[in-house]
């Protein structure tokens, strides 16, 4: 018999645990004769009371039958039951959705591999540093106090009335995106919305259309989902539509303010031209608006989405990058003909996403707090990507060719054929500077770059940072 | 043109919004001239300056190009742009996925349908008023203080550590659930735990056994996701395994605990002989122990994952109904030959839940408050128990036959052939007394009957209830 531990649960519950695990592990079989209360009472130096109540709970259960005044026995049906061995996991087989998600694990995007931090880390993730975080805050206390209890009970599936109009509003104004709080459907990042598409619109096997190189979280996603990938190249402007595939694709995602991770604009008449085959083809447009919100001198960028007039793109933006990740907020817009498919997947999926965030969100935007924040953070950004690009120009010259400046919080530093990506990545790891290989972004024909951001670092430590790159490439 | 409105806007870029939005409606077309800024300026009663910085701003864009000083000019490549159409919407296919779930959500699960307040509402989910919302507050607001920065960056896909560990720590104490930290996945609510058990083990045509009734969230993800849905009939003791498919099935879905909705509760035979069917075939059983933490008297039953020595069992729980909805808070948990594969899915499916609910439920967990607030439950629910029996039996005697006092927070009054389920509900809201049918959640030969759920309503509401419906029934 297991030993009895001290707890905190009653005597009485424990002793009837270590018996019933005994049953259930076949160390007492169906038919054996338990001990009478009072030599378990002795056995285990408990009163009789506790022993009479585990027995009492493995009757009720029917764990063990009374046969009159004969004693308690272990019921017969556990001589059908689970064996001797101790508890095993039998390898099941999974679907090849599970198949798919499990080999995208194995790459390098779940979070946790994470080495010694870096000293300058030229990581493509926003700046949290300039968040106003007492701000934020004193909206969630007071949103959590305000709430009646009943607000506390499910919320709409496509998110807070107050949330989708404060998002209709900020787009309307920031990316001329058309639309109004019914096309807004929120979800738990941007992530969750690659993932409504796909299972919204594609079926195992349809083609649909990526830029090459593209974002791998869309790449996941949609391998996931059995699509064949028709990787369209990317050159200076961005993805030429002239390459989309002739026969079609049911959808084709771009990143058309920054393209992920080139860093490049597509300009009008690419716009233009990728619309009209979209309404050629019958395809749905993705634009995944990652990081839209910043852009500078010169180069004012709306949406793709503004430009559309048939309803043909569904808009994904998020505020992991404006707000932070751990908010697990992000939206996509759906064309009218499609929100309420993918309003019902979104219930099916979750629910819908957590209330309180949803409505501490609602009120920032609404408080301008929200717009604020923007521009103190586009400001930073100027600054540091103005550090940045001097810093490449001062210790990098023309060694390199970049791309991906006019907006963003990233650059890409292309390398040649004689380097080694992997090689720089190490040697600059070893003296504190984080920099990342686009070469895994592409589908066909990688080519070896290294992606800065640097929206997380301050001025000095970029120059610094890129002073110590400069050393090794 | 577009009239210029106040909208906090500066005035340039309503101005440059006004003129884009007319070039690509197609009201001027590519080549066409436009008005000089002195001209725009005085018919828009604006300064020259701001029409100058409008006409850059379009420039920039690539919607107009500038001939010397000739003028500026809509871009020749707007003419092939779209057409005069305003925005519409055009029909697009959905998936299957995506069909299958527009359709459900025109059945009644979406919320938002409700009609005017009950004033008796005996609605199947939890008290929520019993909650201590100050003490969770509190809590809240300390986590939320004592994040770093880098705490809001994303966090592990399976969950916080802190809470997956508090989870397995309780469930092994209440439910004798065998788990360990790494085998909790931390998941939106039940509903996304139904729905990655879906995705990561069900290919589209697979059979899948249900009890018949069953919950419509199961229902609605399997069918959504193509399985073939074998209906195991229920009895007074829940399934009857020797019913389930010889065949086999990939999956069978389970709620032993307390069945949904008819309350009965699985004996340990039966129990014994799914898991020994589970093994004979191959099959994965989960199990939904929506409502668990609640038993009475004489009728403690834990969990059916506990008995299982293979790793066969899909453990789902949620926290919607003893904390709140809202929270989107709830777990699976794995055997260990599956968890990395579910890992992986909740990654590519939403990255994962909300970081501040995760550490402000693993402490209110870990301080032993969410055990208080149990046990007050349990006793608050006991004592609507008792008030609610006791009505049915002085009301409404032996007119009707009723199951599932045993455990959970409603039971069900089953009606003969002669009544109509739909009339009751609807004579009984007619007075304020909210009941609701068992039959929809038949595949096949559905029963009628009431769900009475007691755990939102004060016993002498639950008397007054009652005694409404008496004069109905």
């Amino acid at each position: 018999m297991i030993p009895l531990v001290k707890t905190g649960e009653p005597l009485f519950r424990q002793v009837y645990r270590s018996l019933r695990q005994s049953m259930v592990s076949g160390a007492f079989r169906g038919g054996h004769r338990l001990p009478s209360t009072r030599d378990l009472a002795e056995e285990l130096g408990i009163s009789r009371t506790v022993a009479l109540l585990a027995y009492e709970l493995l009757l009720a259960e029917g764990f063990v039958v009374g046969r009159g005044g004969s004693g308690t026995y272990v019921a017969s049906s556990l001589s059908a039951g689970p064996s001797k061995k101790h508890k095993r996991s039998v390898p099941l087989p999974l679907s090849r959705f599970g198949s798919a998600a499990a080999e995208a694990a194995d790459g390098a995007s779940l979070p946790g591999r994470r080495a010694a931090p870096l000293r300058y880390d030229f990581v493509w993730r926003s700046d949290m540093e300039t968040f106003p975080f007492e701000a934020w805050r004193r909206i969630l206390l007071r949103k959590a106090r305000a709430a009646p209890v009943r607000a506390h009970d499910y919320g709409p599936a496509a998110g807070t009335l107050a949330l989708r109009e404060a998002i209709a509003a900020h787009l309307r104004r920031s990316r001329a995106v058309v639309c109004d709080a019914s096309e807004v459907i929120i979800v738990n990042g941007s992530q969750q919305a690659l993932d409504l598409i796909a299972r919204v619109l594609l079926e195992h096997g349809d083609t649909v259309a990526v830029e090459d190189p593209q974002y791998q979280g869309t790449r996941e996603v949609l391998l996931a989902a059995g699509a064949k990938l028709r990787p369209v190249a990317v050159d200076a402007d961005g993805m030429n539509p002239a390459n989309l595939p002739a026969q079609g694709a049911r959808l084709v995602f771009v990143t058309p303010s920054h393209q992920f991770p080139t860093g490049t604009i597509l300009p009008l008449p690419r716009r233009l031209a990728l619309l009209d085959w979209a309404r050629r083809k019958h395809a749905v447009i993705v634009e995944d608006d990652y990081d839209g919100e910043f852009h500078y001198a010169g180069r004012p960028l709306e949406s793709l989405q503004g430009l559309d007039n048939e309803g043909r793109i569904v808009y994904v933006g998020t505020f992991s990058r404006t707000i932070f990740p751990a908010l697990r907020i992000g939206y996509l817009i759906a064309p009218k003909s499609l929100a309420s498919a993918f309003t019902a997947a979104k219930w099916l999926s979750d629910r819908h996403s957590a209330t309180l965030e949803q409505q501490t969100l609602a009120e920032f935007i609404d408080s301008g707090m929200y717009e604020r924040h923007l521009r103190r953070l586009r400001r930073r950004n100027t600054s540091r990507r103005t550090a940045l690009l001097e810093a490449i120009h001062k210790y990098l010259g023309n060694r390199v060719q970049m791309t991906g400046d006019g907006a963003g919080v990233h650059v890409v530093l292309w390398l040649d054929r004689r380097a080694s990506e992997k090689a720089i990545i190490e040697k600059a790891a070893a003296r504190g500077v984080g920099v990342y290989g686009v070469s895994r972004y592409f589908l066909r024909h990688p080519r070896q770059g290294l992606m800065l951001g640097y929206s997380r670092l301050k001025e000095p430590e970029i120059r610094e940072g890129i002073r110590q790159l400069s050393e090794i490439i």
